[in-house]
C-alpha cells in the first residue's frame, strides 16, 4: 500500500519528486519570488553537510575562500562572446538604487568568471603568484523559464572554484584534480552516488570554456543528472579581462584559468537516486540526523523507566553518531516513525520495557524497509554496532545505486538502439558524429550526449549513426 | 620609525585603518561595483573563522539553518511602516529579468524581516509550532553612500536570526538570551572584545522594532561601534504579516516576532580595537593562523637541517594549534616577519642552527612589538607552551581592551562636560530627555545614546541636559 501522501515512483516520477520534497519538509516554494525556493531547515542542514565535506575537501587540495561582489557590471557578461551568448538571456538586472536610476545596469551573478576575472587581471603579475586558487561559497541567480525545487530554481546556492595558471598543462591538472579528488570523491564517498566521469561534448561544454569535464549520475527514471562539472577555460577569460603574468624569462603572457562548481542542485540528485515509495533516504554520512530514537510506552511509570533508560544509552553518543531522542509525547510512535522515514534518518531505534527487560533495542534500517530490515541488538556494545551500521547503509547505498546504474545502461550499435535504450536509461556506444548529429538526435530523442568518459576500452567501434570507425564512446541519456 | 605603509594611528586614525586592511591584504575595493569590496582570502578567513563561533553558539540555544529568496517583492517592504522609512531610500532594485521588465520590481534585500514573515504566516498554525527558531546565512545589500571596507559596504554578508513566539515574554527572554548566550559571549570570548550590553534608545532603534539590544564596543579612537544587535520586534511584523497561531484555548493570536544579527562589519571592529602601528592585530581565537614558523638559514647545508628540525616539532602540531611554516625561499627572514606582523599572526617562532644547538626556539609575540615580546622556550613541552602562551595573548588583548574603554568612559554631570567627553570616549551620565533632546545632542557633538546599559547603578542622579531626576545611565559616544 502506498504511504499516504507519497505517490509511487511508477506512478508518476516528478510527483512522486515533488511529494518526497514535501514530505520530508526540505522546501517551500517561494511562489511571490518567480522560480525560487525556501530551503527550509531539514532541506538546509543536507545543504550544510554537503558543504562541510567538499569544503573540507577544497582546502585539503591547497584553495581558500574569498567573496566577491553578488553584482556584476552588465557590460563584463559582454567581454566574452560565447559566455554573453550563454548567460545574457537568463539575467536579473539592477537597474535603481539607493532610489536612483543606474548609469549602467548590474547583472546579478549568474555565475562569477567574469567580475572574479577583473579582480585577478589586478591580482596577478608574476610567475610567483601563480597557481592562484580561490574558492567562493555563494548565491546565484539564472532566470529559468521552468523551475523545480532544487533541480531549477531562479537562486540557488553554490560554490564557484576559480583558479589562474602560467600554462595549460597546469590549468588542465587543476581540472581534473577538482574533479576527481575533491568532486568524485565526495560525490561517491559522502553522498553514496556512483558517477560517470568525462569531458563534456563540444555542444553540452561550458559557455567560454575550453574543455568542460563533468560527473553524471542515473536517477532511478534511468535520466542522467549532472552532478558537477569542472572547466578548463583556457586563455578565453584571461583574454577577455586581461589576466597576464611575467614569466620567468621576464615576458609577459596570458594566463590559463579552470572553473568549477556544485551547487544545491546535487540535494535533487540526492532525492532522486536514494530515496523509495516510502520517503526521502539518506546516506548516513550526509544526514543530518544519523539515527532517531524512540522511546515506546504506554503508561507515565514506563514512560520515565524507557526515558532513563534511553539518556543512559545515549550519553556517550555525542560527537560520534548524530543522533535525536524523539521524546515528543502528544504524539503515538506509529506517527514518529512515518515522519522519521518520511524525513530518511538511516537508522531508527526503539527502546520500550520489554527491549529494557532483554538488554537490547530494536534497530529498523530506513534503506530496508519492513521486517528485512529491522533487528535487535544488545545495549551492550550498541554504539560500535550503530556505527558499522551506518557505514553498511553506506555501502549498500552505493552499491544499490551502481547496480541500478549498470543494469539500465545499454551497449547499443545502431539509432534504432540508442532510440530504445534512452527510454529506459544510459546509452553506450561509438561516436564520431559532429554538433549537427548530437543536436539531431537531440531533437529526435530528446537524449543527448551526458559525457564522453575518461576511461575508454581503447577498442575500435563503428559511430552510432555514422558508421564510421572511432575509438571514442560516450554515453546518451536525456537529462535533468 | 613607523612601519612602511602604515600611517601611524595617532596621526591619522582613518588612514591607518586603511593602511591596515590593505597592509594585511583583508580585502580590495571593488570600484565597477559601486560601494563593494572584495573579502580576500586572509579576511574572508577570519570570517569563516567568526562563523564558525557564531554558528555553534546559534546551534547551542537551539536554532537550525535556513535560507530564503535574496529578492524580496518592493510591496513587501511597504506593508510595515516604520521599517519600509528606515530601508526604501537605500534598496537595489530588480527591474528586469530574463529579457523583460518585470510587472512588480523585486528589492535585493536589505534584511529579511518581511520576506521571511511571510513564509512564517504560512508555517505556523498551532502553539505546537512554537518557539520557531531559525537562522540565515546570507549576503544584503544596502546602498550606502558613504563606504569603508568592513564598516560600511553597500553588500555585506551576515548571519540574521528570526524567531516565532507565543507571547512577549518569550520574544523578551529570546532576544536577550541572543544577546548574552550567543553575541557577548561570541565577542568577549573569541574576539577579546570587551562590550557593553543594553537597550537602544528609541531613536537609535531598529526600523521596526518594539525594543533593540545591542552590544557596544570601544574603538581605539574612542569611538563606539555597535558589535551585534538583537531585536524584539513585538507584534509589529506579525501584524503586517499577519504570522497568527491557535493558542491553547483553541483561540487565534498574533505572535511576536524576534530578529537578531552580526555581520562582517565586526571584523572591522576586531581591526581597530586591537591592531597598532605595525599592522594586524588578531587574538588567537579568531586567528587564521595562530603561529607562524619561519626556519632561519644562511646556507643549503642549515636549511636542510633547519627544515628537517622544524617538520619534527610541527608534526604534532596539526589538529591542536593552527599554523603555517613559511619555508619560501626567495625571501629574507626579515621580510618574512614584516609580512606576519602585518597580518596580525597572533605567535611567530624561529629557528636557526643556534636554536637547534640550545633545544630552543625563539618565539615572539605579536601583541607585544620588540624585545618585550620576544622570549626562548625549550623544544621540550614546545606544544603546551605555545597553547598556553596563546591563551595568554587572548586574555592580555581583552584586558588591555578593556582598560583602555575604562580609561577613555567618562562620568560626566553637565553638558559641557559631556561635550568634552564624547571627544575623547564614551561620556557615561543620567539621562530624561526626549528623543528630541537626543537630537540636539547628536546636532550639537555628533554624539548619540549608543546604549542604556543593562547593568544601571540603581541610583538616582540629575539628567545631564534637562536636569530631571532619574535612574537610568547611558552612555553617550560618536559612533561609527
Amino acid at each position: 500500500m502506498p504511504k499516504e501522501g507519497i505517490t509511487p515512483r511508477a506512478e508518476d516520477y516528478n510527483q512522486w519528486y515533488l511529494d518526497i520534497v514535501r514530505g520530508a519538509d526540505l522546501a517551500d516554494y517561494a511562489e511571490v519570488v518567480r522560480g525560487c525556493i525556501v530551503f527550509k531547515p531539514t532541506g538546509y542542514a543536507i545543504w550544510e553537510a554537503m558543504q562541510r565535506g567538499l569544503d573540507d575537501r577544497i582546502k585539503a587540495t591547497g584553495h581558500v575562500n574569498a567573496y566577491f561582489p553578488l553584482l556584476i557590471p552588465k557590460s563584463f557578461l559582454m567581454k566574452e562572446a560565447e559566455h554573453v551568448e550563454g548567460f545574457a538571456p537568463e539575467v536579473a538586472e539592477v537597474t535603481r538604487a539607493g532610489g536612483e536610476d543606474l548609469a549602467e545596469p548590474y547583472v546579478v551573478r549568474p555565475t562569477s568568471e567574469t567580475i572574479i576575472g577583473y579582480f585577478y587581471a589586478k591580482w596577478v603579475r608574476s610567475w610567483r603568484d601563480l597557481p592562484l586558487l580561490i574558492n567562493q561559497w555563494a548565491n546565484v541567480m539564472r532566470w529559468e523559464m521552468r523551475t523545480r525545487p532544487f533541480l531549477r530554481t531562479a537562486e540557488f546556492l553554490w560554490q564557484e572554484g576559480h583558479t589562474v595558471h602560467a600554462d595549460e598543462a597546469d590549468a588542465e591538472q587543476e581540472t581534473l584534480k577538482i574533479l576527481h579528488e575533491v568532486y568524485a570523491d565526495f560525490v561517491e564517498c559522502e553522498m553514496a552516488l556512483p558517477v560517470i566521469k568525462g569531458l563534456k561534448s563540444e555542444k553540452e561544454k561550458f559557455a567560454g570554456a575550453l574543455r568542460s569535464y563533468a560527473l553524471e549520475a542515473m536517477m532511478q527514471d534511468g535520466r542522467a543528472l549532472q552532478a558537477a562539472t569542472s572547466h578548463n577555460l583556457g586563455q578565453n577569460f584571461a583574454r577577455a579581462f586581461d589576466i597576464t603574468y611575467t614569466d620567468q624569462n621576464n615576458t609577459v603572457q596570458h594566463a590559463w584559468t579552470t572553473s568549477w562548481g556544485i551547487s544545491t542542485r546535487l540535494i535533487g540528485a540526492l532525492i532522486m537516486a536514494h530515496s523509495d515509495d516510502e520517503g526521502l533516504v539518506l546516506p548516513p554520512r550526509i544526514a543530518p540526523i544519523q539515527v532517531v530514537v524512540t522511546p515506546i510506552y504506554k503508561s507515565a511509570e514506563e514512560r520515565a523507566a524507557v526515558l532513563e533508560v534511553v539518556d543512559h544509552i545515549t550519553a556517550a553518543w555525542k560527537g560520534v553518531v548524530r543522533f535525536k531522542v524523539d521524546n515528543r509525547d502528544h504524539l503515538t510512535p506509529g506517527f514518529k516513525f512515518n515522519e522519521w522515514e518520511l524525513k530518511g534518518v538511516p537508522l531508527r531505534v526503539e527502546i520500550g520495557p520489554k527491549d529494557i527487560a532483554k538488554g537490547s533495542v530494536a534497530v529498523a534500517r530506513r534503506d530496508i524497509p519492513g521486517k528485512a530490515g529491522k533487528s535487535f541488538l544488545s545495549q551492550t556494545g550498541l554504539l560500535e554496532a550503530l556505527a558499522a551500521l551506518l557505514d553498511e547503509v553506506q555501502q549498500a547505498l552505493f552499491d544499490r545505486a551502481l547496480r541500478f546504474r549498470e543494469e539500465r545502461t545499454f551497449d547499443v550499435t545502431t539509432y534504432a538502439e540508442l532510440r530504445e535504450a534512452v527510454e529506459k536509461g544510459f546509452a553506450r556506444c561509438y561516436w564520431a558524429g559532429s554538433t549537427e548529429d548530437e543536436q539531431r538526435i537531440q531533437d529526435e530523442t530528446k537524449a543527448t550526449i551526458r559525457v564522453i568518459p575518461l576511461e575508454q576500452p581503447n577498442t575500435v567501434g563503428r559511430c552510432v549513426l555514422t558508421g564510421k570507425e572511432t575509438e571514442q564512446q560516450v554515453i546518451f541519456a536525456r537529462a535533468y
